[in-house]
């Protein structure tokens, strides 16, 4: 915050310049320790190992989704729709909490560290605690943010295919990133939301907009967040931790953090099952875990005597990453299994602990889902379409199709 | 690196677009361990506390500085001012290394980890290590590093009063804190750049781009990095490591991890006097060195038992921050003795652990330092002056006066 | 010129920064009056009256294609493609003469002004000129701009679906109307542009790009360039002149300053037909043509006595735009009787005359013609396809269908 | 208008994104033909011929400054002053109609097309003429314009050294330029304006900003405004409109656009005098003239009979410019004298014809007026001082200080 100045705080954001959030609650849930643990958690994990100026955090796109909410209602109380204060102010809430479930690096440790647990379960585990702390007042937030509140297009501005979620990420991502071309309309979208039957629409003029929106998203996917240097330097994270579980798991003697340790020895249980731990353990074993556990610990196994170990390790902080291979195909078994076999010669290991070292892994990106939730085009006449409809240039089946790719990382030697 | 195709390596900067190295030995200085390692210095400390966006790193920074020290040698052979291959490729080694000494959280921690030894002396120890490592390739590089280098301009251009550090570190602290207006025209200045008399001066018509370039250092110093919250924030930190060293000396038992243990342990002393330790030893544990250091301990820190340890480091890591006067003045003994008092009472602490709490320091800027190292000024008629004296806009005495303003730092209760 | 000093000429370019063409015979065709007077003609034509930051010239245009042009020509040499220094100052020289035969208002007069008759021909006679002043060094030029040089992709860097025209003009237009949007990754696609069977082509992982580059070229003619009050105030110029045309070989006495007369008297035969004019008679009178002239005789027209000729003139000076109707249908001939007898009875003239007042216009724009001019995209493994196909997002048959559009046009009243 | 719907007309600025009046009012103002006059009036006269980009139109600097005193408004009205409906309604009208006075090419032909009466006069009859259409809207506008409004803070928002008059075009200008160091920190500023005794005053804080914002200006004045090739260019059409003056005089025959030509017959009493000629017909006469009769008639000049006229006619046109010597000390007679015999002899003209051709003119900034109308910074404790000596940086003699500069210009051959 610039100012500590209650009466006038503004933060000054790089991508939107001052921003304002005009509800004081808002800035008591910034506050508080756990959302400013978000300060430590980037929002692109290794990214900055491809684009050095991706190394931005989670507590800044939480922030500015929360004003481009503000911004959004705003649209819509203008155009005659109504929102209440409340509404208003727990629809804020729950995009600045949206995120704050999210573990180290973000999305890649989100299946290695708590396996089976997804940072939307853990949001909400926070928000609970939170309500409790907050003596309630989060209680329309999480209504809002799991879709059980009446008016639906609250819900679908926190998640949906053109939530303010995305339009932040874009832009956000892409500013750091320095790959301008991912920069969305964000302003000229916000101002064609509207609501058609309930639900979230665009006007008819804004379908150039989010048509660009569309192309611009699928750009960012593939040119920065499946960069195959990126999805490589994840790759060596994920197997790092993968490695470490499976030692943990064979009493082998290794530097953990104690917030680290707690998820590695209780793995996805934990909070799959949360009446064997209260949630009250989780969230304080998980305030304190964050992008510097996985790093402290990563070069202490740089000297491990497990082979293995060490050389994740050493990848990850050297910054030495794997050769990859980011094909349409998937790769032939024997192709795959000659590389093993070079790698249990070269490294003297087994060949079970060359799966640690040799990943074969399938990455996708669907660009639009329209079964979950269409982005709908609002005609002046009143007609409602789907914009893959509305959209002469797009095209519907591949949109709606996923896209794969197949990546295969081994070591250099 | 976005390309990974060794010949045609593009950096993708969000500052200046697309930088390209044209001598491959950077991009393998840039792909050493102890390089890497600055992707985990954060370039401003704590700044991102009060500027959200202010979380890059120092590892940008290096290689910014060095895609603008390439442009000014290009406009410098463009004016005719002799300088060879040997000399471009080592005055680029050279910046892009000036930093490579700096540890955690950049200036904040450089008088309490390592008592006594500044940034330029570990960068110097590690640039004589990387020369040893590289047969000696830059040799000439510390030679102008260190002014002993007789073309002594390119010297000028790693550290003067107008050097590449200070247009880089303007420019990028500016576009990542979002204080756009510490902006710098960093390509006009450089294309006025020029040598007279062996030194680095400016064209005349470049005048006015200096005053600009001037009053924007002095607006990022006493907005950003001087800002009151941000001297807030940093006080905390070197307090708590003063605290650590006061406890480790007293052998109460706290968690350190191997390297800051090193640093802790051994103090000034160490690198003071390079004979006791080999230089090698010191370097191997600074590789290790990193922010991440001091969160995982602040972190362990929270639970102590000493009461001053834990309230500091749960004061960094939840950014519950001090309270804190910023001022012209020095402030009076007894009105900081009755602060004291008060925490003595509050905390139940002596009055010596009070003195980790309150702290009453003093905080100065230089703008312009004439007597170091003048920026020049040079007429179509081969005049030579000093800027502040060519400007008549900007007040000599002034400029070259140190502002000192004193900060009193309190726990809030 | 910002700079008078003719060795290091720089062109400050708002949307690139500094430019510095590096063969100074550039300059002297900048020069050259024939050239200036490109400042007199606005690139977007009354674009302006819809977005008011669109009023730059196509001086401009000229110059930032030109710098293109050189950014295209060093990327393909570094790629090892042989372009001599002749061919590069050619396809310069080419790009930079490549509009300099637009008339007033650019587009907007092509077909009214000098009947039948398009920019690229008159061009093409001011190149010929133009050669003749330099002493044959534009020869080569001229054969890259009519695409007879050997080399084709010289000629497809002037004038091709992906040329250094629309790669200007796009991230100009975006630029200047604020309809940032349209911004196009120029930078990448530069460094993306490769040679493929003698054609130029793009890398393939340039895709992404591509298809960004097709996406904001469609959104910047939907929303800008045929944004439909832009259409209707160009339908008010186009009648204008019309209608000039018309009393004018009726011998109604009006305004005409002498270059616009000299057109209006010719028509198309004048420069169909060079036979009976001397190419330097038809220059010299070009020469002086721009968009003033069009202001001024409009602003004497606003007080003739011809009814028809005063309304569209103070429709055109004040702004006062018809009513428009932008369609996917075209309308029915009964809905448009209707509507002119409106007119007449209103304005109290005849059914011819009031042809001029209601206009029922059909438009288009074909993103992309893979006929004419497919965009390549070249595998790693050296296959070429056209960019249609190598995306599975954009839809070919879309993409090389002509989208129309229906237009009426009628004065309010 | 971007939108023709007239609720919610946005117009989308470059400079600022969308901006959006709330007054309909303002919308009706803007439409009205005397406003739209200002579309054909370029705000930086010749500035394009040094840098092209500068190309923009007052018509978008008074919609810039309307919208920077609408947020201006609103902060004061957030920090508790208050501000009637009515008051904002005059303040933004009085900001849109301040330049509406501004002949061809704006400042260049202030004191030469209309001799002795400057823009303020030619404004203000305007706005008393507007207000007359408008039913006595425009009365309040009118009282803060001449400064007669009780709460003046409303007049120094229009006008004073910190007015977002001189906001919007230092931002403007910067941006049409590319010259962005002259760029300033408008919403900083603007977020730091107060109230104190009556008149516009700076928080402390702000003190930096604003710093930056009088260096910003000096530097834009010596860079762009009053750069040696813009102050040739500017000299060489006022030359050309006083020879047109001396030649009507003497009954030589020359083309005039009959706009022109009343301002050319009637000179300065025409306006000095109102009661010889009726309001209303000089507003219809410069209603009328831009620009284009400039252009059009430089354009017929170019082959006139009277060798100065059409020297300075070919010069303006073609972008022939003068040489030009601009220094800090004047020059001398004697080497004066001397470069007009050259003159006379190579044009073979008179003694007294050569002061056309050769012009020994003074130009002066002054970069802060503290007499006129100090800029206040208001400190926490309610004391209240002149910036100039709030800052310890810059240097007020000089501030204050005239800085003059002599600009010798003659015909290169």
């Amino acid at each position: 915050m610039e100012n500590s100045d209650k009466r006038r705080k503004i933060i000054n954001d790089p991508v939107y310049g001052f921003i304002k959030l005009k509800n004081e609650f808002h800035y008591e849930l910034i506050e508080h320790p756990s959302f400013q643990r978000m300060r430590r958690i980037r929002q692109l994990g290794l990214t900055d190992y491809v684009y050095p100026g991706a190394f931005h955090s989670r507590f800044q796109h939480s922030i500015g989704a929360a004003y481009l909410m503000q911004e959004a209602v705003d649209v819509l109380r203008d155009k005659g729709f109504d929102i209440s204060d409340k509404e208003e102010e727990s629809a804020i809430s729950a995009i600045l909490l949206h995120d704050i479930g999210h573990g180290p690096f973000s999305h890649a440790l989100e299946f290695s560290v708590v396996e089976g647990v997804n940072h939307e379960l853990m949001s909400l585990l926070y928000m609970d605690s939170l309500n409790e702390y907050f003596s309630g007042r989060l209680l329309m937030a999480i209504e809002i943010f799991t879709d059980k509140y009446p008016k639906r297009f609250l819900h679908q501005l926190v998640s949906s295919q053109l939530d303010v979620d995305r339009l932040d990420y874009l832009c956000r991502d892409s500013f750091f990133s320095g790959v301008i071309e991912g920069a969305v309309g964000v302003d000229r979208i916000i101002r064609m939301l509207t609501v058609a039957d309930g639900k979230i629409a665009v006007e008819a003029k804004g379908i150039y907009s989010i048509e660009k929106f569309l192309i611009a998203r699928r750009l960012m996917y593939w040119q920065v967040y499946l960069h195959k240097t990126v999805v490589a330097a994840e790759e060596v994270l994920i197997q790092l931790l993968k490695r470490v579980k499976f030692l943990y798991s064979c009493n082998f003697d290794l530097f953990l953090t104690p917030s680290l340790e707690f998820f590695v020895k209780n793995n996805s249980e934990v909070i799959e099952n949360f009446r064997l731990f209260s949630p009250s353990l989780i969230i304080s074993n998980f305030d304190l875990l964050d992008d510097s556990d996985i790093i402290i610990c990563a070069k202490m196994w740089m000297t491990s005597s497990d082979k293995v170990l060490s050389y994740l390790a050493k990848s990850l902080i050297n910054r030495n990453l794997p050769k990859v291979h980011l094909v349409d195909k998937s790769f032939d078994d024997e192709y795959v299994d000659e590389i093993k076999n070079r790698i249990v010669a070269h490294f003297g290991i087994s060949a079970s602990d060359a799966n640690f070292l040799v990943t074969n892994s399938m990455i996708s990106n669907k660009t639009y889902s329209p079964v979950l939730d269409e982005i709908k085009i609002v005609y002046h006449n009143g007609d409602i379409v789907d914009v893959a409809e509305a959209s002469d240039m797009l095209n519907l089946s591949v949109l709606s199709k996923e896209v794969k790719k197949y990546c295969l990382c081994y070591p250099r030697f």
